[in-house]
This record gives structure tokens, sequence and C-alpha cells, in this order.
């Protein structure tokens, strides 16, 4: 049975403790790992002792804000801290020995599995980076310029430089603070939102040459082949998110994303739709879930054969829209 | 010779007055028709009777935030009022003939050439939306939720969603308060950062696809000719910004857009770098001009032939530079 505990308290929970380690999640992000950074970083500006666990998977461009944490020397820790972390199944695979020994985890997913001694949770929140925020004033009463820019990485990720439909007030508030005390978004948003590497922007534009429009242009599909990926030079990082192409371009109310998977006979889907379209039903049709813009499936035909199947679909349901 | 005064001291010279024309600039940008829509509307909360001048360049995209302020039926202007216009040259046409007759500019660009009664500048605020919200809290002591979607549009468009360079903490601070008035955010940034035509992400497409990389890819070109523009279907809003492409892709310093203009014997070119390379320094070469990291010239020559000249310069920049 895991205890609830509000930013404040947890602030004083920390306080009253030492030596921790602080794990982050599975494909870890900018959330996960800025956030991660901060708590570790603030830790230390009290006199604690923190460190980061390894993550296997942390991607370049992410590197800088946790290798100052990583674990040197001698280190016994004491309080096990996760990030971001909705449950134990997303921990990387080498923390899988910490499963049942997390003592605090802070986290903003309304799905929290409550798998720790101790739980900071605040579903309204965007970004976890928001609640380290809190938690670090009540500590110290001000940001460092280091943690500052760890946050940073965390809200402006975490809400795609705030233009994401999860951004509040709040967002925009604390990254206020933040740019005054770090001064360090126009180099991070450079970095983080107005670069792209050459397999990215390859990869965009064949989706981009290839978009099918159907039904007077209110469905686009982008199919994403494995020589396409080859191609361009693409690597895994630089798919995430191009599912969102189709359904971005203007008129579009029900965008598809048809991406081969390593067999040609299976295809995984993603679906963003518009109001009054239903991402999860059409997924739904196909064993697949998700939320009502944005949902996806997996399917054990080619790519064709799913794209035929999915507009079959999707036309009888624009006729029911229309009648 | 203009009476330069504060915001604080704006609020109340607008107080004591009635009866106001707001003029927008050429090329109205989210900034100009925020801003303006939001002071019309701010105004008549206070009783005022305000106006914007019609401006015939406004787009599609733009048009719900001043349609409600239209002149109609009889109205004689007291006050002329330009807002985030520089100069007189950047009046619509149909404007000139309030050349020596404006009574108060509100703007935000250092190189105003105070041309108005009163000015009411300042250089540091990354957008004219600050200084309205500033100029209305002083008014009224709250925001309503419609100047605040105007305000809104003004902040978000002026700096790409807070995250070009010119993004303060002032910025995202009254970011934050406008998105607790108004909670259009949400929309707004789909309607103004994540929706592009058809025509766009088929030029981006084909710019993409046509992008050439040189010296070690430190240098990318794109070539626009005017085919590609017609099969695309962009018009000129579409071009908007489509020269920052080429130097966003990772590792590139330099990047060159080359566009055909109506005659294929001329090209518009635009330049990115990143330091150590110097835009201005290259387009001065060609006789055009503009800041370190983006300048522009037009060149009499052929596609092909601005290519040539421009690689040619560039290799020695770089090769003086690596010395």
């Amino acid at each position: 049975m895991s205890k609830l505990i509000t930013p404040y308290e947890t602030a004083a929970w920390l306080m009253e403790r030492n030596n921790f380690l602080i794990i982050t999640h599975r494909r870890p992000d900018g959330d996960t790992l800025g956030s991660a950074g901060a708590l570790a970083q603030g830790l230390r500006e009290q006199g604690k002792t923190a460190y980061l666990f390894e993550n296997p998977e942390v991607t370049p461009r992410y590197e800088r804000f946790v290798k100052d944490y990583q674990i040197s020397g001698d280190f016994e820790a004491e309080n096990i801290i996760t990030i971001d972390t909705a449950s134990v199944n997303l921990f990387p695979k080498s923390a899988a020995q910490f499963n049942d020994s997390v003592t605090l985890c802070i986290d903003h997913h309304k799905s929290n599995s409550l798998y720790a001694g101790f739980t900071c949770l605040d579903a309204d929140r965007a970004t976890c980076g928001e609640m380290i925020f809190e938690i670090l004033m009540t500590m110290s009463g001000s940001i460092s310029s280091i943690t500052a820019e760890c946050l940073y990485v965390a809200l402006s990720t975490d809400t795609g430089c705030f233009s994401f439909g999860n951004t509040t007030a709040n967002t925009l508030y604390v990254a206020s603070l933040l740019v005054q005390a770090g001064e360090s978004n126009r180099e991070l948003n450079k970095l983080l939102f107005r670069t792209k590497t050459q397999g990215r922007i390859n990869i965009e534009s064949m989706l981009i040459s290839g978009l099918e429009y159907f039904f007077d242009d209110i469905v686009a599909v982008a199919t994403i082949t494995r020589e396409m990926v080859e191609t361009s030079g693409a690597d895994e990082d630089d798919m995430d998110d191009i599912a969102a192409i189709p359904g971005s371009v203007e008129g579009v109310y029900i965008g598809i994303t048809i991406r081969e998977l390593s067999s040609p006979d299976e295809c995984k889907v993603s679906v963003r739709t518009r109001m009054p379209y239903d991402a999860q039903y059409i997924c739904s049709e196909f064993g697949g879930g998700g939320h009502k813009l944005a949902a996806g499936c997996t399917i054990d035909k080619t790519v064709n054969e799913v794209k035929e199947m999915l507009l079959s679909l999707v036309e009888e349901i624009i006729e029911l829209e229309s009648k």
C-alpha cells in the first residue's frame, strides 16, 4: 500500500533522508531525464548524496543533462526514487532488481500503479518537471541555473515547446521562472526543436511525397516501408512522432500512418483524428487501442492489405457521420 | 518630435481620449493583428469607440481575430494609433493618408523612426502583444478571454510558439496569464503551429528531397524553381520561413536557399548560418544584406549559376575559417 504525499511533503521527506538513487524510465525522454537530473542536482545543492541509475537507452541529445550524475566510487543507496514512471514494467531492464524496493515515486501519470512506498502524484501537471520545480522550490526557495536548465528540458520536450494540448498556464509560468534562472532557452530550443537529423528530414520528405488523400481529402494515408527507413538513414529516434504528419495537413480529419515492421506481413498502424472522428474506435476494430484522437494497432498483413482494410472501415465511418 | 511614453502613461493617455482608429502593418503577421485586435477589444470594454483600419493583406489564418473590429457605420477618427509598425513605409498603401497624422505608435522595434506624436517603445519585448498586455492590465486590472485570445496569437506567432531566440521570461510569464484568462491555447496552437496546408507540406517535401550537401555536409543548398512552386500548389503564404529548412539540418552550418523568381535569370537567395559563419558577409558580396545569422540577396543569374557562385565563395570562407 503506497502512501500518497504532496510535493511539499515530498520536499520534507527528502530533507530528512540521504543517499538517493534515482531511476528514469525505459526509452527515456526529456521529462524523465531532465527531471531526474534536476532532482539529483537540487539534492546535491542541499548537501545530499544523489546519483542517477544508469539508463542504457539515453540518446545523445540528452546525454549532457545526466552525465554528471552517474554513480562513481563507493555508493550504498538508501532511498530508491523513480521519476515519471507509472509502473515497474517501465523500468529499464537492469533496474528490475528494484521492482519491490522503490521508496518514492514522483509522477504525473493518472495510470500510476502505486508501486512505491511513497508516491507523489499530480495528474494535472503536464510534466514531471513542474512537480520537481515545486519540490525544489520548497526545499531551498530558489533554483540554480543548472537545475533550471534540466527542468527547462523536461517542460519543453514533454509539451512540444509549449505547443501540445497538455500545456497549461502553470507550465508556462514555471517555464518563465526557469528562463529567468537559467537563460538557456535560446540555445536549448535550437538544440531540441529547431534542429533535425538528415535521417529525420529525409524520412519526413519521403513520407510526405507518398501521402495519399481519400474521401474529399479528409483522410490522408502515409506508408513507411522498411526500404524507406533504410534509404533515409533514419534511426528509431528519428521516427518519433512521425505519425503526426498526415493528420497535420489542413483539412485532414483522419491521418493514418502504416509502417512495415521487421516482416512484410506485419504493420504498425497509427491513427490521428480530429473531432468527430474516433481514432480509438478505428484501432479497436483491429485489436488496438489508445485515446480518442490518437490510437494505434498492429495488423499482420502487408502494407497494401492494411491500407485497404482501414480505408473500407473509414469509408463506412464517414458515411455514417454524414447522415 | 515624438514624445516617448511608457506603457503605464499610454494607458492613461488612452483613458483620456476616445474614437480610435488602429492601423496594422503591411504584410500583417500575428503580432500586429493580434495586438491590434486586443487593443480594440480592450478599449471597447472601457466604453470607448475603437476600430481597425482595414488591412487588405490579412490572410485567412488571422481573419477571425480582426473581423469584429472593422469600421461600420459613421465613424470620425480622433486618434490614429499604429501597432508594431516601425516606420510609415510599412503602412498598408491605403493608409498613406495617415503618414503625418499618427497620434500614438506602440512598437517594440529598436529601429522605430519616431514618426508619431507619442511613441510607446520597448525594444526589450519580444512581441508587441506583451506591451498591449501591460497597457490593458494598467487600464482595467484584468484581461477578458477575448483579449487574451488575441494576445496569445500575438505572443505565440512572433516567437514560433516560444521556440525562437527572442522568447524571454516575460513572454512566457504573460503567456501563462493569457492561458489562465483564455484557455484557448490548445485550439490556437493546433491552428497556428500544428497544421500545414497541402501546398506547404508538398513544397517542404520537394525542397528536402532536392537538398544537396557540400564540404563534409556543413553546407546544405536547396533550390526552389517556379515549376516546383506550381506543382506543389503552394501560395506565397506557404513559402513563409521555408528558407529556414536547409540550416535546420543537424551538422549544417551554412544553409542556402535559392529561389527562382518570375524570370529564370533572377534568383532570390536566403542564407542562414551558425557561428562562426557570417550570412551577412556572404550576401553582401552580392549586394544583399541582413543579420549575422540570416541574410539575403537577389542575383540576376540562373539557379545553377547562382549555386556555383555561392559555393565557390563559401568554399573560400570555409578554407579561411579552418586555417
